[in-house]
């Protein structure tokens, strides 16, 4: 197979990265593939514990992609092992435990929604309870030998934790050991990150020299700023714009980041070469407004499609610009009659689960036929005439009963 | 069962000792196996790597018989499962690594030089592979997760070398971890050990506790001082007597230690109601000769019998009391006239080893009817005539060819 030069490779992969440990073996082992025609295994961790990617994952997932165009080998690790094991000590609440069927149903969404990023059919996934399962007492302390508590005490939450005795449980030692292991078993050349992850992936490295393989390049990518601003995207911070959020929802979603974001959220979402972020970056700055409905459109024609993403913004426009109502609500009939206001919620699809159902209902956000609805355990009773039913601010459904209309 | 009452017990197991986490604890232990007729389980850690038990082992297995004597149950672990990994980073020297059946082999060994103090009819031996050779990495997580790195880096060893910067190998910390498995695994009520091994019989307490476990009671026992007064005994100082010394080689090393360990050799290393006790206690300050000259005695009788510690004090008194030279050596006959030195001394037992043989040759240690033999090539021809091979100070054989004589 042949690859495009070493320049116009670096000129890809370098871009948007925060750090390359080391360039110069990066360059090294990039000749090397151009040279014998062999591609390089870049390695993505993935886990499946958070099964929800968001646009903060697709600064990483963009980069493989990158790698993948230049013809280069993507590996996805699925990390079922530790998400089987969770946290024993039961003191993080962001390591639930899964079990093995969890764990790959998990992970086979992960991979799907990373497909809108990644070829998918030029991604190997692997999950790494295959080899890390299978290891023994002995292997363990064998694998710990390799690595000092000086060296694992330097990771900063960890010195952070140490020096202001936050008790540090012994397994979290063992955690990057096993990711690290995964780089020794597939003998990848390079591993992508979150700058957050540096120090996990420097420890991979290091392994691969302990068992006398080539140690991958590490390559660092900036976390991405959610929608507030300020702190780092997360689900649970409520500032994630969801690969899966509707094509409205991510549309609106993004309208509302700070002009501050327009040029830094162009640069690490929107492929490198499209003329959308061309445009955008020159001209946010004269005309900000224009430029985020841009913005906003390229990022959901990513997810969905052009259509969609025009439809999004008309539908935004009509709703918040003009201020009416949406046209064209789709009618939802159901065969029987009565049914529990909860279960309407999701079966439309206006809330995650049941739970999530019965927040919206005490928070004041259901109405129908703009009557608001507070008492979760409320039945509706449908008729051949449509009623319209409103949850959140957004989202409108009319429903029926399967009569003869 | 009925045992000794509260008090009996208590006066014989707490002489002694150094620590008894915590006495408290003891006493209701002692008292509720009293009510109900279960005996103690008392756990004793053996490590097979380390074969040859001296004066120093005897110390803690004098402590597990008394509790054998009052009718409680010995446990004795071989430590096999460490023995066969080792030190997988190769920094330490003490912890060679065994095949599994050297390992059950040196355990073997190590519980028929123990039965020399304990009663082997009534000590249950176990081999901790059996358990911790089954945990998978999982388990490893599980188990890790239940003790913090700061309580372990206060171990006294670990703190020393973690402020001096020396490196400290994660497996390091697995070790205790393992070992305090044992006593999950065991359930034992009461876990014995030197001093040096306050902190490992802790982890077991605790990780005891954490499994909702009744924790077990620490006893520390003093480390003996080799034969030299300083340092404690070990073999690899060369201060140590050891239980498969010959009798005329404990009784003459015995009677080599300074005066000022008689009192603590006699305290820690007789029988605690023993006439031989309590006269040398009674007297050694006002004739320390003869008080050592009897510890020699009662020693050598504990590892072989009292006409074997007699006839060890008669060798001693002819060759260094009296100067004169030894008599009824018995005579070898070899089938070969000529036989390297180094072959004659190993297959004699007067070396332990070639590489012994050598450095005995070269230190002058070695001479054929007087005639001291430097060169460690020296053959040495043989007749029928009996030669007299003096090596060390104290050793005398009489060889010879296997002729007519």
């Amino acid at each position: 197979m042949s690859f495009p030069s070493l320049q116009e490779q670096l000129d890809i992969i370098t871009a948007n990265t925060v750090e390359i440990i080391s360039s110069a073996e990066l360059e090294q082992k990039i000749q090397h593939s151009i040279k014998t025609g062999a591609p390089l295994k870049v390695k993505l961790g993935a886990d499946p514990s958070r099964p929800d990617l968001h646009l903060g994952h697709s600064v990483v997932l963009r980069k493989l992609r990158e790698f993948q165009d230049l013809g280069h080998e993507a590996i996805l690790i699925i990390g079922d092992f530790t998400a089987m094991i969770g946290d024993p000590s039961g003191k993080s609440k962001t390591r639930p435990q899964l079990s093995a069927e969890e764990a790959r149903e998990n992970g086979a969404s992960y991979f799907e929604q990373a497909s809108k990023i990644l070829d998918p059919h030029k991604t190997t996934i692997c999950y790494n309870a295959d080899w890390l399962g299978n290891m023994t007492f002995a292997d363990v302390i064998r694998l710990s030998s390799h690595y000092t508590v000086a060296r694992m005490l330097e990771r900063d939450d960890f010195e952070r934790r140490y020096r202001s005795s936050e008790p540090i449980s012994i397994h979290e030692f063992l955690y990057p050991l096993a990711q690290a292991m995964d780089s020794v078993h597939l003998r990848n050349d390079v591993e992508l990150g979150g700058t957050d992850q540096k120090f996990n992936l420097l420890v991979g490295r290091d392994l691969q020299r302990e068992y006398g393989i080539l140690p991958q390049v590490c390559i660092t990518m900036p976390l991405l700023v959610g929608t507030g601003g300020e702190d780092k995207m997360s689900k649970s911070l409520g500032n994630a714009v969801c690969f899966n959020d509707l094509p409205s929802d991510m549309y609106g979603r993004v309208l509302s980041i700070p002009d501050t974001l327009i040029e830094n959220w162009c640069r690490l979402l929107l492929p490198l070469t499209g003329e959308g972020r061309r445009a955008i970056l020159e001209g946010w700055e004269e005309d900000p407004r224009t430029a985020k409905r841009r913005l906003a459109r390229e990022i959901v024609m990513q997810y969905y499609s052009a259509g969609e993403a025009g439809a999004a913004e008309e539908h935004f426009d009509r709703l918040f610009v003009h201020k009416q109502a949406p046209t064209e609500i789709e009618l939802t009939r159901f065969s029987e009659p009565e049914l529990p206001l909860v279960d309407l919620l999701t079966t439309l699809g206006a809330a995650a689960s049941k739970t999530d159902a019965r927040r919206m209902i005490q928070q004041n956000a259901v109405s129908i036929d703009e009557e608001k609805i507070t008492d979760v355990k409320t039945i509706i009773t449908l008729s051949d005439e449509p009623k319209t039913l409103k949850a959140g601010k957004r989202k409108f459904f009319r429903i029926a009963t399967a009569g003869n209309s």
